[in-house]
């Protein structure tokens, strides 16, 4: 039995053209691009994807043409975290019927659920669930996070396959894989920040579910690799090209935002997709625009 | 010009059968039991009313037959908080056509937006938006307060009318209410946890949108009055009654959502509607719900 | 059996010199303005005192001169807040042989205690304490609260007599007052922030440890006589210009530090002491002072 | 240029027989156990020494027979840290007078101090300063980290020398150490959480800072050398083993003090030291002392 995934699953941008409108050519082009790069799985309506700033309209037509255009050749997760589980449910569905692989889901992220509480919710989510479960550990933003005796129990569903980790604290994420160890070698344990994808796998993590793999799936893919195979040499040097990417990207503007903004910055200076972003945010002015055009020359990303 | 809203408009609670099945006969007698409790509007789809966790069908079902029954006896504010814009623009639109009164917005909640970005999404927002908007500050669960610069430019826009604040921070809500003074002597200053209504209206605060009004609307109504008319012992004696309540109604269960349970369940008992609630809740177990019924032998609210 | 302290008690600042050099000539016209302002009492040694900030030779210097100005005049309250108990046990018998009337104590705040960690902690303290002790709630600086099961506590403690509340939350206060009332009729529930003190003692409180009251103590004795007496239009204006001289003075700086640098620049304005801060802070630049300036003008402090 | 401290430098616990009064028999077989497990230096006076619960006459007793006892084997590095800048310069003055190699400062935690304000007291402390000075960044005690602005000008100060960094975010480790590494490759980057030493060591971070030394100081030195020479299958085999052992004794208690409660009972059943904790805390009951006996005797520590 072995991890379900492993290596690089990049959390997808959504590309737009404007207000709750897909951008499907630049859609297009970053899921090939994402594939031809090597990597393991997409996952589409993460954090990095904007998704709970779309309307479920949007979502929906997301998910359909993300399958569509992957057409089989790698598998498609879809999250489906949200404040009502009767969307999330029924998004679950929609992900079925147009063949994603798995679902995603974070704590409900209105009201602060209490650990029974967070237990029940996902007791009555995998009751007719149609898709395997990830867990996404996100507590910056849901102010949560899955406790260790919430992970135990999970463990203990076959529905359930894996963890994805955004807290940015690698002792969770030593401490609930260790749980996992014995009774659940099938389960991924993937992590969400990049910076620490080296780290994490060295030590037996499974992969990452890194925004930056949109701009670079090859650098990402290839970290991945040098670190599973325990190639230290090159998984630092490869490491420390990751660090150069997120620090030369990701902080341009001020609040937490940046990181999307610049992702999709980037990869519009690709001429990948187009930049716009959904309210509350907005895409970067020229000033940053240059900013970020800089960086990804000295990056040797664009000439 | 006086404020548009002044006294008690309750966060109504949202009775439910079952999931994401609205109780009808329960929601009447509410509407009724509110209005004959002499309250000044009814504020639908705020957290009280459980708004993130509900479907946005179920939502739309509400704002429709709570229109309809209160058939313009008192205005209908309708709670048009969500993480996507879009949605919101859509659920303000079903309010007007169902003839509510305004809608109240809170800070998209999942990414947290830095200041100018949620001006930006205001300044979206107010576009072709049908009603007039109340601003609703609620840091604790949004991860974000509407700042005094934002509050000074709400200030300038007519479509603005006022500010629900749930801070608990009745510091935040006199600097705030200094800023409107002169400027807009039209806004509202409504304060959001009851245990603080009768000190906000004492020093100038125009009423509240309180929780415990479902339950007893009369107390509520004549502790505004009393703090409105500046009578000191009659609103010492209420206030206290208010605490009363409180404390007792609102600490039964170990979370946050103890709140909004111990209210359902409270309803409930007094035979006013289902205490369903939408996932991650559920109703509070019999071993609590005869707690509660004490409780409410105790405040004189059931025999 | 009323309570022990009534009125404003402010939390005086420690004029100095220059690094552990008290202001002797400075303290002496503080005292006498505060004294000859109406106050109740003296705290020295509080946060605004910049306690945690002196070296212990030059606390126990400023505890000695204080009582010997205050003359028995009006009881001075010592604040013996440190991490370590031994050094607080050490200011409290100083605090004693000085002639001061008690002394304050807040939670140990680089270790975050858990609540039976504080129930014991406060128990040690006790043990051998020369002075009744008051409790100082300060949770954004020692990270934790007093629960309302250790006020229960700490009510049968006779040698236990009031509470001062800086958390800002009114709700907290109104809860562990409404525990006191019936048990302890002669404990002071005093309230820090100076722009609540009208709200507070309008529902019942007992006064406040007011910052502000060390630049104006005539101003801040006035509002709470006016409160106490329940004479709500002077209790409006009286607390509308607290609301001025806050604004005007405490936001001039960006960092948490601005009160105290600006009350202290205030009184250095006023001729009454020096503005020397102790580290990690420093005095205002001229361009800040420059503003304080023109505001105390406004005020009608200066002319 | 190399850096100063490479390797384990344990956070010595602080033993105590009662109030005030060290275990010197229990310093003495301490400092033993450490140097003759191959530790690069002792760190006194730290989170896990409990510093700041301890009176100052007693923090010089320990800095005294600390540097006595190691007699110049191993460097003894003197935590400073305090929220009075002028008893932390008396205690560094005390710390070189007892032949200490360096003094560790973190920032002053009961004001949380602005970067400016961080900036200037760094400034201040430097002057006089008799020995090098190591940063140590705590944000979950001190309420404030070191910015990257404020790392890139202590790179221009000779006398500080390296960063401990305890926030448990490896992505801050690795940002702040890219910093240095073309002006400064003699900062010595210590991590604190021991769960992440083998992590950071692989990428490139000079060694650690762990509690967990005190108990094993051979493992904890083994992991870093097996980390350091690149030896993957050795640094996951100690690492799981270090693992191991916060899994089983740092959790026994509730609070946060669980882990040095844990510690020193672990130290106490192996005959090193006495296990009384200073004020707030203490030593764990009989029961919790029965689980940490059965678990040493799990991780092979005892018979």
């Amino acid at each position: 039995m072995t991890p379900r995934y492993q290596g690089i699953v990049p959390p997808m941008v959504t590309p737009l053209l404007a207000s709750d409108t897909l951008d499907l050519r630049g859609l297009e082009r970053l899921v090939e691009r994402l594939i031809s790069g090597g990597v393991s799985g997409i996952f589409a309506l993460g954090t990095t994807g904007e998704a709970p700033s779309l309307s479920y309209r949007l979502r929906r037509e997301l998910v359909t043409h993300t399958c569509r255009l992957a057409a089989g050749r790698v598998p498609v997760l879809v999250g489906i975290t949200d404040t009502s589980l009767v969307e999330s449910q029924s998004l679950a569905r929609h992900a079925a019927d147009s063949g994603a692989d798995a679902v995603v889901v974070a704590a409900p992220y209105y009201f602060p659920a209490g650990q029974p509480e967070l237990h029940e919710f996902l007791e009555e989510l995998l009751r007719d669930l149609p898709l395997p479960l990830m867990l996404y550990n996100m507590p910056s933003l849901t102010k949560t996070s899955f406790s260790g005796d919430l992970i135990t129990w999970a463990l203990s569903q076959q529905k359930i396959i894996g963890l994805k980790d955004s807290s940015g604290d690698l002792v969770y994420f030593r401490r609930m894989r260790r749980l996992a160890a014995a009774e659940r070698p099938d389960w991924s344990f993937l992590v969400g920040p990049e910076e620490l994808l080296a780290e994490s796998v060295l030590l037996g993590g499974h992969g990452g579910v890194n925004g930056g793999a949109n701009l670079n799936p090859e650098l990402y893919v290839s970290l991945y690799q040098a670190a599973r195979d325990g190639d230290l040499p090159r998984t630092r040097e490869l490491s420390a090209r990751v660090m150069d990417l997120s620090e030369s990207i990701y902080h341009v503007g001020r609040h937490g935002s940046a990181i999307i903004k610049g992702l999709k910055c980037s990869l519009s200076l690709l001429g990948v997709c187009e930049d716009f972003m959904a309210a509350p945010f907005h895409r970067f002015h020229e000033a940053e625009r240059e900013i970020i055009r800089a960086r990804l020359v000295q990056l040797g990303l664009i000439k």
